[in-house]
């Protein structure tokens, strides 16, 4: 038996919890956890909410999905991983059989599961078992720590490359969540000429003042969009990235976008936005799409490079570290937003 | 004095009135009209609405945009155009100063005005002037009746250029008007291996059918996205091209297409549409844009190659030709819904 | 014991020879082989060349590559196919694990065999076996003939899929070999306004003629350069697609592309091209690129949809039908190029 | 009558000419020039060689194109270019009616005329005129002396552009003359993980290791293919920018790029390269495509953003500033390769 954070019932809150070491199928690879970090996701467990209905494989259950660690045995159909090999999660666990799997879109496969969301077995915890297509091979001169966060990452590198950001370009970037931080230091890293970064928590902005990519603007309390405006002479931003998944941001980033630019959406709005296509998508030719995940595996080996070569600072948002033990502490700083991005090392 | 199809008071109808011929300024082209259609725009002064009357720059005036015809006298500074030469209208009179003019995005400046629609004299007479820039010159071999139409014709060839239609790929178009049907023969001459047509009126519908390029649904008889899932084993359309500017169509656009599919917008709707941008843009990573008018001259290039080489039928949906005296006759058939493209031939 | 055509000795010609049946791996599935076509690949062990002798895994062996069939066995891993489904080869087998594997690109993997090229058995005989991954399943509704040349029809559409033709293009196609006639129909399904297709052999241009895709002209009799520049008003063509692997033909290619122009080469030269950077790559800004097989499977599924809903004529190079027992025959007609694409019945 | 470097016989060397001010035509402006550079072009005409001859508009001429100044005065048909306003040279003079002038690609115009080669009168003067189409109007923050150098700059912008580089990405430039070092800096300002740049000269290499972008190979004395290589475990570079000219560099951008990946030719190569298009183009599916001059206005409006923002070291290159007496100095500096970017300030 080990020690795991999850869930033992249908109710709000987060439990350490005792549980058997996980099972190993012929595909899958048996991980010793060493870093793991905590997710918005896994904040609907906390409160138990809708999505967590919805996704519930079943009771007990192990939480968490970013993590990184060693390969300590493999499955006997396993072929690209050997035990002692540093690994970081996907998260995606694909079919590997569908149109989109066949065609190099692995990532948004038609009959996708989430590992640690729609499995019983998550991260958070001293081990983990998992498909091999779902563990990615990283160099062991990163961090452990450091690949705990190469998935959400991951989701700043597939929406930055989305974005096709030029150097020079004028961006904006929605958000100031460890993706949305880890966004603003890709467009810089991509060559951004300014980088206007929004959200509506201070704790937040000051991560990416702390970041030093650009100038941090509370839409509570000044206009984006003027601000946007006046630096672009009217023309308008060259690109948006929206990772808040707030429906005013939304709204935000057609108004600040120029004429032909680029909107990419990251965060998930709960209910739909009025979009005004005509002005927007039509008279001006804004070209707007999203992304989720990361490219499987196009997306593993530019974050690699980018974490290998240390080109951003990986560590500016991860303000917190825990041990297992002191679950309740560190979901309760990401509840009421006083944390950046927390780890713990079980 | 020339007689000419246009407006005398802000009052809904139409009117055949006498008006001096049209100065020629320095940049200008003067053009002997030989044909010129009518486009939906036109219905909004017939009507005399609010679009009516946040785009009048005096009365009288004279209508129509849509337009083939010979110039037969140039301004001093003009260079590229000579009497003799076949001309289309382009409609579209940008400023040739600002970024959006200066980057080859010309048909989407910042300054923008309509010709037909901002300015005083239009292509409903026998005679009009407009600038050198906003006149294509076109091949001798493509006849009048079929350079009225290039205009609206490059709309559905800009759509389907933004559509990158594949052979092979499954194609839904929304809207059967004359740019539906142009835009629905093109996605055929793109290789497309099924076309889905829809509209609400049976007209409409009829005209695509006559076009001969798939299957055209009525949608308030039956559910298009339920038929395309059926044809496509639930897998979705490769390209949606949206014409109708139908907020419900915008949405069956989304319902339709496949997981990183594209949806193009070209109809534009009056309101607002609530769009899901998490379900579909982001975990489907559908990626959405609009188009507007031509690419100048890109659009015109490609749809002369199309006219002259008689790729597609540009007969299929011009329903009736008339005098000018016939005016009323002519917008009242439009209106309601009877008609294809019209054609005055002045 | 079957019957099967391969080679016993490192000598020239063809043997009809009696082999075991193929022995099936875990992850291969085991074909009962309905329709197997004759590749210019094939006719390096015919002449027994320089490329035999780098591509022999051993003899006695058996040869052919492009085949359709029925799985009648599957392996024990395998989970994607089973009994009973039809398959056509792909000829390429992956590692599945190199950078290039794990990012969309298997067909250019680093560590490629060759079905029936770098193995012992291929599909010149009533059965083979072959790796799940090389076999992919087609809808039953596509003819065993029309499945055994769904892999050269591959290189064809991945060919014309890098040219991206737009409707209205000039296209020329350079060869008109199997793949070249099939790079042509699909030009013009692309619809490509005029194509100009070339060869040195009658037999090769009456193949293209045939197929009815434009004008196919003979470059020992006359100037294709020319012709291309009369009929485009000196602009050149929007395309080239260069299938025969004649360095001179990849010279005309540069003469005959306009600016801006696209050329993709698919034909093998044999030696290098004496390729004038300066003048063609740099100062017309011409862009050169090549591909290779399919994309695994992106080609497959297009193609697919193109034989299903019959948007071309396949059957029009299919010249010859064989039994295995006639190989001698058929080598030499293809030998002789006096055959288009010649299958075997097994 | 002004002082100005120019020519007055077809023989080697350069002279200090006094000349009449150039006469001002309709759609002319007459810049006061406040610094100007030599570019490689010059050289020509120091040899007097068969490019000299070639492009010889009549004697006595002035030479240079690379300049920046303030607009004096402006012909009666001048429309965005004003007394006072600071222009940029862009060197090419384009029809303005071709069909690729017309299509957003001016740099390529059929029709070409380039400042200062082809017309009698060049930049290195106090004073020049040359086409409103030809002056870019660029910010007054940015200084006379990088004004200059903007043109140079937008070769290795556009370059850069074309090459797509991405975050994380391995990047080669061959040729570490001053767009060889700009391209350099701008590959990192894109994100690139690791720049190798390479030259047969130590003091280019020394310029290039002055602005700290990586590491410079001479390639006399040690082979960058297998530094590639070894820093890349044999996949090769993301993207070669080739920008020396030779041949043998070619070659090495074939060999030393990653299958799939690009190669960007900028440098004039004096004669054909043999490409080995089998095993490279298509094999490896490598992509090769060159680019010349600067997209107008595009390019120009990114490395004015780069400029103004100081994104990179725009003075890092120009080692060396003269008066235009010193003319045969400062030639013969660039000539025997003992300066980076040399600059008069007449």
């Amino acid at each position: 038996m080990v020690k795991a954070i999850g869930k033992t019932k249908k109710t709000p809150g987060i439990e350490v919890i005792d549980i058997e070491e996980p099972a190993l199928g012929p595909e899958d690879v048996l991980v010793r956890v060493k870093a793991t970090a905590i997710c918005g996701t896994d904040l609907h467990y906390y409160h138990w909410d809708a999505y967590a209905e919805r996704h519930n494989p079943g009771l007990p259950r192990v939480l968490g999905h970013e993590f990184c660690g060693d390969v300590i045995k493999i499955g006997e159909n396993v072929k690209t991983l050997h035990p002692g090999d540093r690994v970081s999660g996907e998260t995606h666990i694909p079919c590997k059989s569908c149109i989109f799997c066949r065609t190099g879109k692995m990532h948004i496969c038609k009959d996708m599961k989430i590992f640690g969301v729609d499995t019983i077995y998550g991260s958070f915890a001293p081990y983990t078992a998992l498909p091999e297509v779902t563990a990615v091979k990283i160099p062991d001169e990163i961090p452990y720590e450091v690949g705990a966060v190469l998935e959400p990452l991951g989701v700043a590198v597939h929406a930055v490359s989305e974005a096709q950001i030029r150097p020079g370009d004028f961006v904006v970037v929605m958000g100031c969540g460890p993706i949305g931080v880890y966004a603003q230091q890709l467009a810089k890293l991509a060559g951004a000429s300014k980088i206007i970064s929004t959200d509506v928590k201070d704790y937040r902005l000051n991560l990416s003042r702390k970041a030093g990519v650009g100038e941090a603007i509370n839409v509570l309390r000044s206009d984006p969009v003027a601000r946007v405006m006046e630096l672009t002479n009217g023309v308008g931003a060259d690109v948006v990235i929206e990772v808040s998944g707030a429906n005013s941001a939304i709204k935000q980033a057609l108004d600040s976008v120029k004429r032909t630019g680029r909107i990419v959406l990251v965060g998930t709005a709960h209910k739909p936005t009025e979009v005004d296509t005509t002005n927007y998508l039509i008279y001006k030719e804004i070209k707007m799409s999203g992304i989720t995940g990361r490219l499987m595996f196009d997306t593993w080996y530019q974050s690699i490079k980018i974490a290998v070569n240390k080109l951003i600072d990986l560590g500016v948002v991860t303000t917190h570290r825990f041990e297992l033990d002191d679950a309740e502490e560190a979901f309760s700083l990401i509840d009421k937003g006083e944390g950046g991005k927390v780890v713990f090392l079980p």
